[in-house]
């Protein structure tokens, strides 16, 4: 095991993050494209408990050393900013 | 960089993991040792919340090849149990 494996863990670290934060992205695509619909109720509590666990796992990163902060709040920032269009749309759809 | 930086990701992850797990103990302790106090009606919540970011934790670790799938459903196997033994002893208070 070489110095690659150490790089590797990092590289696997921001791949495995980047992935979960798409999953998070598509849930939020898929409510965006039925605003029409009568939102499931549960679906802010699925996609906070989802956001909750994702931080978890960047905070976990971060504390190994195998990404950097910033790096994990860039992940966050991205969803938080996606998360707030969706609550705009919401409210605007209701008027 | 050596060999050594990746079986420290590997021991860093571990202890990491077990002093998360160590914070969940120490709450469920208090909770233990104050039984007969009103309980607090979000304890459970947060109890729950913990061992879901502990759990999201260990899955993230698992994945990146950090710690076995074995050692981590041990980490959270021995939390479950304090978990119930918290939840008899509320009962049994209660009666």
């Amino acid at each position: 095991m070489t110095a690659e494996t150490t790089v590797n863990h990092e590289e696997k670290a921001y791949a495995l993050l980047k992935a979960d934060a798409e999953k998070i992205l598509k849930l939020i695509k898929v409510q965006m494209d039925h605003l029409t619909m009568p939102q499931c109720p549960l679906y802010e509590e699925v996609l906070d408990t989802q956001m909750f666990g994702l931080s978890r796992e960047i905070d976990f990163a971060v504390r190994l050393g195998l990404i950097d902060s910033e790096v994990g709040k860039g992940i966050l920032g991205e969803l938080e900013r996606e998360l707030s269009l969706l609550h705009e749309a919401f409210t605007n759809n209701k008027k």
